[in-house]
């Protein structure tokens, strides 16, 4: 609180522009006292912070926060960080986030079931050979994860006639999708699943899950598409499978370190399209209102919607 | 009719392998009796014939026939060839062939939405650019055509939430989509259309409609994406309006000339997807069984469905 007694939000966005952010919230809550990470003022005055990419330590000065959200879906950077101790911690839900992994899902669904990798290779050797492909209703199409983003893409899947498959932490009932869960429904999902789509939340569980063990599970010659997190998708693994056979092509989105080193190997992969963490990004203007109800709440005395359970990690 | 009075149905299907055909046929209607283009028997037996590329005066020996079915979804083939005369023809409506475009053409718009040529750029020099791109709500997609195949495309659309626009010859109504017909209508359609699909049956009003004045009429920088026929692209004013600028990328499945000829400046185009007329296919199982209900109607002295009007041409 500022010595108005205002409401101190700090924008410590890193690799990231915030001036769309300043001012979506400028014009959201003009009385919200804004600062920007180069400029806090004094630490003992911020109440919330905007956190993107920060540091490790970085945010130890604040020792009186009532709240930290998140610029991405991703929490894994501000989950178990000492330096926040047992602040809440928000996740950041935005509509305009969940349409754009959408989008980039759909794409990278369609062009691997359409085989746009295939008809590319056959277009630079000038090879006139169409193939049929199976329709969407003969294809079985698995999503892990079933949250704010894995949830909109089964369904947006579902509509397309895709057989969905979706494996979720705990049973639940998506229209459209046919629901799996647990250890043995991972199993069960990926028996036939021809196109594998990644976007669980990282936490211990799900870190390395894409490995070797997983990929030799998928019908020979599945697609894997990871738009969840680097850490994830075992690269080394995937690289082997793509070399056998075993997973016929990949679209990776985040990566174990971005942006992704100039050497690696998925660059010139020839079954890898590479994109640099662009599938979907948060809208400064409706996630802006998002954090700026969310703080209205907090300062009401009421509960952040999604907030954090850190023990399940997100 | 053969000389135990069944109904004869000719497969005149060239660049086509007709044995799922004929399996389909077989199983689905016994009592027709099949002749292949190699050996049809007596030509006054022949009361139907589906074709497909029939070379120019193939169907001139069959003088008795009750009507002809066309394999594919274009009638263009068919419509006003001096070898059939008045005889009735019948065009494809499958939901396979819909089912199939669909997919093609969602996956198309995206990769043109969503800058995936831009990003296999970037790819290939290594370069790590993320790019925030305008969501689909923000973007205006023009469709072509509102038949079997350019209303399910423009709905399907719609439903990822597009601004959809479409172009009709007569006006009608579709959920989602803003319609427009005539002239006029097609300019008001073309302003700040981004992405262009022609799914347009092809008739003497529309041959040529995808021109140098058309492309200077979009936004400059859209993206055009042709799965009607060859003969609706001037191909040489695209290449102007893509070396120009005006049009950024094309995303092309059929030609005026098929297969393409093997120093075609598309093929090695850097803004230009070539896909080899595989857009969408027949399904022989679910197409026979329309063919059969229409031999069926026929027989029984009713009016088969998609008969083509030869006024307007299809």
């Amino acid at each position: 609180m500022n010595t108005q007694g205002q409401a101190v939000l700090l924008l410590a966005c890193f690799g990231v522009d915030a001036e769309p952010w300043a001012r979506a919230f400028a014009t959201l809550a003009p009385d919200v006292d804004l600062r920007g990470a180069d400029a806090p003022g004094p630490p003992d005055e911020i109440d919330y912070v905007l956190a993107w990419n920060v540091p490790a330590g970085g945010l130890r000065a604040y020792a009186r926060l009532k709240a930290v959200f998140s610029l991405g879906a991703g929490v894994d950077g501000l989950v178990g960080r000492p330096d926040l101790g047992e602040t809440p911690v928000v996740r950041m839900v935005d509509e305009s986030l969940a349409q754009g992994m959408v989008e980039y899902v759909l794409m990278s669904v369609l062009r691997h079931h359409r085989d746009a990798a295939l008809y590319a290779r056959q277009q630079a050797r000038k090879l006139w050979i169409p193939h049929r492909p199976p329709l969407a209703q003969d294809r079985v199409v698995g999503v892990l994860g079933l949250g704010e983003l894995g949830g909109p893409c089964a369904s947006a899947l579902a509509g397309i006639g895709f057989q969905v498959r979706g494996w979720a932490r705990t049973p639940r009932s998506l229209p459209g999708v046919e629901v799996f869960w647990g250890a043995a429904g991972l199993s069960r999902l990926l028996q036939g699943c021809e196109i594998l789509v990644c976007l669980l939340p990282l936490t211990p569980d799900t870190a390395g899950l894409l490995d070797a063990d997983l990929f030799a599970r998928l019908p020979r010659g599945a697609c894997v598409i990871n738009v969840g997190r680097g850490a994830h998708l075992v690269e080394a693994d995937l690289l082997a499978a793509l070399d056998s056979g075993q997973v016929a092509g990949a679209t990776l989105d985040v990566f174990d370190r971005e942006p992704l080193a100039a050497d690696h190997p998925f660059w010139t992969h020839p079954s890898v399209v590479v994109t640099p963490h662009a599938s979907a990004f948060t809208h400064p203007e409706s996630a802006a209102a998002k954090v700026v109800a969310d703080i209205r709440r907090i300062e009401a005395s009421r509960t952040p919607t999604h907030l954090v359970d850190r023990s399940r990690g997100y």
